[in-house]
């Protein structure tokens, strides 16, 4: 193997993670001589990250031929691997979408919903979303069947989940949440290194099963610091907008659930934290967490924060990205995964596949997060401890119903289950106002293909 | 076998339904000779069924022991089979306790969720209802570990599934709403007695996978029904308050989720037919259906005015208990039921038993409705037609996550699992609503133990 391979990175816009992956694969030599075919719809985006990719390649000397193209065909077109990383129609729009919603009631949004409050994570209300994957594994059928799909656009769940059980294509989607167990680590005075862990479930919805320091049980180190020092840890906290592996919420879902939530887990839950900002607040800190109005306007700052860098970097040809952003491999394992299929070299990684018998309870056509040994065979997933029966009857199967709901919505375009959803919203104080929400999402310049998608059938029956 | 066995029966008191068990018995005669032991903690019920019993017995010329005894241990020793029939607490204190969710914004009580609008149906303010199960399987492992427990109490899939999970005692649980079909096959112009019909599912959520008319698949007649002559049928539709097998709330289910709801499965669905009355007269017709304040009051006064019809002849030994209650075999499968196993006559019946792979999909320690051989061996499953998609995945498996919160509420004594209930609720509105009906509720005179039992546990954590 180690042959060059030609990488198609859908939503290369994404500037500030498509330097990252620019940056992994110069510094990773068997994958010298690939050909990057770098696609965005957004010029504007694609001319930065392009720049800055072929300017990362000369000042590391790394070899590698960079394209831009705003054609998907062509980022497809005998691909050996493909990346998706798009939002279709980007953080502004899903913020409008947002905004319309909170004014007929629903406080972040339709898709903020128990257990599922990541506020990029649209299941009901991404249609877009769902479209482009599903337009993409069309085209991959055609232009690169036998490529592998690397998917990290969210909502990671529901896209894989759809992904794997309508499409031959090979899918392993990937998430970099479960490293917050460095958090716990550290919090805890552990060196991370040190630490061995096991965090299985649902993307986003991730449990600690297991946890060790120099091999031995270390759960009980987790207690002692719930017991003896986590008051006082939050009197003084002044938490970032990432900052919730060791939230309140996070503890409580421990005491709740019997297991401790890692990464992105700990910004959801139940109702209990997330029912207003006040409520946010006393579970999160002074930002509400990541994805309270205030915690999630500061990421999406920081991300144009972050645009607007690279952007001047860019545009001046004096400036050095790699100073920037030092080539030394990130956490992210999107490119050690490609390497290890493409080099058939086998390494370990939390990946995203489907759960076939791994996490007993869960069916086999859901796609689960677990560890997996991953190579030219693909992603082989490894037998995890079973997870909690309060994880797994209170939250997991709660969170594979809606994201049931989700699917079969997309995939029959009935509006029905879209109101079958928000009727058994808590936010939902009228059938009126679940009607009211759709008509006024679905009329959103950029939801017109959704409003087609879902105009389709109407029942009436009146008695 | 053919015995005679010792029956007791927990709940005599419910009069209605006993004097039915009382007739059938008599008219079976394999089972002449038995002794039954009537128990109810309310004397003067006990008295009525206790004389009517007798009556029944010397009027049918049937030989059996009637006792009386409001002791329920008297009732368990050394029985072969035992009935739970009992409303623990009665329905008078079920409507207090509803009274009080609806000042809390709790449209018919806290347990009329989605999916499980039957009125008696208590998964979550029904402490004292799950409380006397338990007791009793406790008891019975004491005074007759070998016996059958037959149990028409509901919450029946909550106690079922409860019971068989921690309990060796042998269940089987057993309710007539399946009958229903007749309804559907009447309605058609079909004679029921041509017809065969399955409708497995959970109880109370039973689905129509297969129905027959002389061997033919008929449910294109359903079809039929549905798209040329439903709409003539409500014109002119008086409904009485048990009929809705052929309500627009039945077809609309059936068109939502693709199988035909069975007996009380059409009484519940998502909020969309529940939201109020008005809605609900919508989908059920002029009573709203079984379960609103109307429909469930009408038959309140139903079963009030037949006790005191019961009573009238109970204490005038000159009226005939077999006039009003004619000595044939009725509807009811637990004679029959309890026949069969006491003398190995093979027959089917549709019962509710640990599902053990039978439905796919739902795990193995859920307690299901499905048709099932019934001998002295117990009884066996019949395997079904898998349900469709949506039943399974927008209906049943919501309706096992709110059975796991109920149990799990239940088992843990831990007030917060009934918190999180609530917060998922549509009528909750603020956790503080939420903490303010279970302390209404856990103040009312008869949840003194429930009060008692979820009062041991309490968490804040602050920041």
């Amino acid at each position: 193997m180690m042959a060059p391979i030609r990488l198609g990175v859908i939503g290369a816009g994404s500037a500030v993670w498509s330097i990252r992956l620019v940056g992994d694969l110069c510094v990773t030599k068997d994958l010298w001589g690939s050909t990057v075919v770098l696609m965005d719809i957004d010029k504007r985006r694609l001319g930065i990250i392009y720049e800055l990719a072929k300017r990362y390649a000369k000042e590391t000397g790394a070899e590698f031929k960079f394209v831009a193209t705003d054609n998907r065909e062509e980022a497809l077109r005998d691909a050996d691997f493909v990346i998706n990383a798009a939002l279709a129609g980007g953080h502004h729009n899903y913020e409008l979408q947002r905004e319309v919603a909170e004014k007929h009631g629903y406080y972040r949004g339709i898709d903020a919903v128990d257990h599922n409050m990541v506020s990029d994570y649209h299941v009901f209300g991404g249609y877009n979303q769902f479209k482009l994957f599903t337009d993409i594994l069309l085209d991959m059928e055609r232009l690169c069947p036998d490529a592998w799909l690397i998917n990290i656009a969210n909502p990671l769940l529901e896209l894989c989940t759809l992904g794997t059980r309508v499409s031959k294509i090979k899918i392993i989607g990937l998430c970099h949440g479960h490293l917050l167990y460095r958090d716990l680590a550290s919090t805890l005075g552990l060196d991370y290194r040190r630490v061995t862990f096991e965090a299985p479930g649902l993307n986003h919805c991730i449990w600690l099963t297991d946890f060790r320091y120099d091999g031995e049980n270390a759960y009980p180190l987790i207690d002692e610091w719930v017991e003896k020092y986590a008051e006082e840890y939050w009197k003084g906290w002044e938490p970032e907008f990432w900052d919730t592996q060791m939230s309140p919420a996070a503890v409580d879902m421990y005491q709740r659930y019997g297991l401790f939530p890692i990464g992105d887990t700990t910004r959801s839950g139940g109702w209990k934290y997330h029912y207003n900002l006040e409520t946010k607040k006393r579970w999160y800190g002074r930002l509400g967490g990541f994805d309270s109005e205030i915690g999630w306007q500061t990421y999406l700052s920081y991300l144009q924060k972050r645009i607007e860098r690279l952007e001047e970097i860019a545009s001046d040809p004096q400036k050095s990205i790699t100073e920037e952003v030092p080539p030394v491999l990130s956490d992210e394992s999107v490119v050690p995964v490609i390497n290890s299929i493409n080099s058939d070299k086998e390494a370990i990684y939390q990946v995203n596949v489907p759960n076939n018998g791994v996490i007993p309870g869960i069916p086999h056509n859901v796609v689960v997060e677990v560890p997996a040994v991953v190579s030219a065979k693909g992603a082989r997933p490894v037998q995890v401890t079973p997870l909690s029966k309060r994880v797994m009857e209170m939250v997991i199967k709660l969170r594979i119903f809606r994201m049931e709901l989700g699917l079969e919505a997309f995939l029959t375009g009935d509006k029905d289950v879209l109101i079958e959803e928000l009727l058994s919203d808590p936010r939902t104080k009228s059938p009126e106002q679940a009607e009211a929400v759709l008509k006024a999402i679905m009329s959103l310049e950029f939801n017109r293909g959704m409003a087609e998608h879902y105009g389709k059938k109407g029942r009436e029956l009146a008695l």
